[in-house]
């Protein structure tokens, strides 16, 4: 297939190697130029340049792939262009609201559009296994699906429009609290006497196990592999975490629903950032609630 | 073996039937006359009934075992009596701090003493299935663990005395946290349009699993047989929840350690609590999430 | 002068009926038409109603005043129009980074606009008593100071264009906080057997002293004339103080900016609305700690 | 009259010294030799030491005032001596309950128990101008109150036993919450462009003003002679007001109150206090607010 690519950073230009990989021919652009050029580079002639979002659309592509950093982007994009006629799917996480917005002004110029944000990192995109949670048509996201399977392993039908948003802020927000709820919890153990793996152990095998528990732990050394015994380093950085939790929370404004955990853990995370710790990765949330 | 059992409520009772299961001969006693009646009758004449918990520690017994409500009955029945070459387990869930001050008074009066608070319900206890939670002399808790499997399944050994306590409030704090996350999670993706049984299954297979999520959802319908799917009755009452974290909440604060999602987790429970609501299984607290 | 006025809601009507006591001259239009009319009744001549905002801009008014919902609203009216050479002045609550963006395009529009939202509720727009928090041009403010006293009182100049919003949003925040706060202290001082009015006594003479203490005492019986003495009926809605902290918070995230108790105090307004409560004062918030 | 007094730290000493200022006769207690020997030479004649609070109870004063750090020493003092026919005026910050439960076992010997914690602080101390809180019976507070207003200035009656407690307990989670409040708010509004002073000066003509804000402002150079204008130093100190909050919260804990906002305040004064500000004045709360 012939198709666009939008946004290639970090996440993007290794799903769009994925593209390429499984044989598409890629037409492609991100506003630094290097990133462009390493990806036409790496396409080995099945990947060009465009100089405008807007010259992908019109160059004859059947799809295009966004993965850029918030809804102003996604909207300049598809909402500025001519997308008749073109798949439209968006991996960037942005709130349920505009991915909504934007998949009904795209239908109305008679385009189709899937909402399909990640999980899974930077690994995930470099390896091919990355989550996708999509939102839109079932009919177009079975059709779409190879697309999908090329850049990951775990693609999920979530509903329609925008669904796939609130599946990712959703998770992410539980995620969010869990992290902070685990790491309090470790803090205070430790802080009271236990050995670190001893109480992750236990908490694993009872009531209190989740993902951040038993998969990345916060507490130094209790996992190898994972952000905690490498200071924090690489991983999903706190001021990512900070993105989706003040998206969650906007989506819960506006369906005018409560989340006072969601909401105390932005708090949380906006204090961490503040005394510069936002490019640590998010499980050094930790550091609030022991002594340095 | 001579054993007595202190606290014959809806815990204890099964805990002691256990033992008597494992042909131990009991001395019992607990504040209600029927609840001692029943289980001396379940003792088939090896269960005998003591006046006071005083009577017990001076009736010749090898260990006793406690169950009771809180810290102070701990002490009144540990610290008032004669103690000496008796061996104690206290199963009560109470403060760390508190558990190690019996424990030291108690070691003091010639006593050796563990503190092994549970999890699994009355349904584990009454199954012999409960997870115990043991802190104090490793020598110690290797020669009783035979007492603790006619009661329960899996038993760790958590360290110093006071120990086992701080696994249990560290654990239930995180569960308390992890209720009230996916409850704010599930509630907002359904009002933002998702089907609940999709967003649970999406959650279990991502980075905001946990035990509340994927054993015990919390919204109706997810998952069968447990209490959201019968009107929130039964399971783990809200209250219980409540008094958990509140000494976990204790315990941060003698340890001089923030817990801002803990205790925000306390006064939740204890807003839902004040609405009446206290007896139902601690699940239910999406109905504060949920327009009712 | 002759002045345009779009918005004759609750606020705006009265605040328009102030400025035709002042002599002006008003083109008016709201979209119920009935707020229109009875406006152009209450003109005796003075007043006349225009077909859209649009309109009321080419009409050769000298200056605009708006009262309108939310930002978008503000937007559509100011940007939609054609604005070069009026003076704008917006009195509806919106955040500061909408305000300031309006702003600076209707000045490349040749425009001069001031934020200037107000406090003092409908009986201070009645009686001309409000209060308006000016931000913008100071000479421009010094030139349309008149017309503020036309419709207020105490008008204050908060500095560059969107600080009179900064300072709206900052003190109801607070206000909010204090709000809670003090139901929570009263409901607490009287479940521990205080009487409330010595409680409040107390504390308007001490360190706790606050204007929802001393002013507007949220336990019913402390003050008279105040809604928490009739059943919380008429004052300041619950679910407008949820939409000022909503502005707040999101104001303080583009600012990343921390505020815990700002965010919790918006969670829990959030909680009370959707337990069907928003239609109440914004102190009735304390019979989330009562037992009703 | 011949008084005793017990506790002569940095609030009890100048206590100590307006009593004999009024011609009183003090034999005095404190676990640090030198304090007791600066008092004893204070009194020139008229006061002397004993050895443990004990011989004090027992030397034939009318009235023993004491100022200790926290309940047990209270509990330890009064229930440990021999009261009888001595007034027992207690002036320590602790808990309602145990304020009650001292009275109660007092009254049980045949004293006459008031708990009557102070406001005002160390200056109040030396000045003479404290605000005592009593509670107890009221016969008994009108033929003390010449003993107060030895100390004090402000004395106020709030009902009977442990009220004293009740009202110095919700009134300072009441300041807490209203600091961390006015912290965020000048935060807010000055990271979004306002000038500092300008936005004191709003709120507090609004419905923002409180203490916090307008006596007692966090931000530095608003107001001259309070800490935030000379480093933080001095003033009531953070792990003070974090002591304060712990009683409010266990006080709501026992009460069954919902206190989230005072819980979140606790929470926030415990995370500074972690990073080793504890001994700052509590309005340096809002340097968790400011990039340093």
């Amino acid at each position: 297939m012939k198709l666009g690519f939008i946004g290639l950073g970090n996440m993007g230009a290794p799903m769009a190697r994925n593209l390429l990989k499984a044989e598409h021919e890629l037409i492609v652009f991100d506003v630094i130029q290097s990133n462009v050029d390493a990806l036409v580079q790496a396409g080995e002639g099945r990947a060009s340049a465009a100089n405008t979002p807007a010259a992908i659309l019109q160059a004859g592509v059947q799809a295009v792939v966004t993965m850029l950093p918030a809804a102003q982007h996604v909207k300049s994009v598809y909402l500025g262009g001519n997308v008749k006629d073109v798949v439209l799917i968006d991996s960037s996480t942005i709130d349920p609201m505009s991915a909504r917005e934007v998949a009904k002004a795209a239908a109305e110029k008679g385009a189709l559009m899937l909402d399909a944000p990640v999980s899974g990192g930077t690994g995930g995109a470099e390896a091919g296994t990355l989550t996708f949670m999509v939102g839109g048509d079932e009919g177009l996201f079975n059709r779409t699906k190879p697309l999908f399977q090329s850049m990951g392993k775990n693609i999920v039908y979530c509903g329609g429009s925008g669904n796939g948003q609130v599946a990712k802020v959703a998770n992410n927000m539980l995620l969010g609290i869990s992290m902070i709820g685990t790491a309090e919890a470790m803090a205070l153990g430790v802080s009271l006497g236990m050995d670190a793996k001893v109480l992750a152990g236990i908490i694993n095998t009872s009531s209190g196990r989740c993902w951040s528990s038993d998969t990345y732990n916060p507490y130094p050394g209790v996992l190898e592999n994972v952000p905690a015994s490498r200071g924090y380093i690489g991983g999903f950085g706190s001021d990512l975490m900070l993105k989706d939790l003040g998206l969650a929370t906007e989506a819960a404004k506006l369906s005018r629903q409560p989340v006072p955990l969601g909401s105390l853990a932005q708090q949380i995370y906006q204090t961490f950032s503040l005394q510069g710790n936002g490019g640590l990765d998010f499980s050094a949330i930790i550091k609030l609630f022991t002594k340095s």
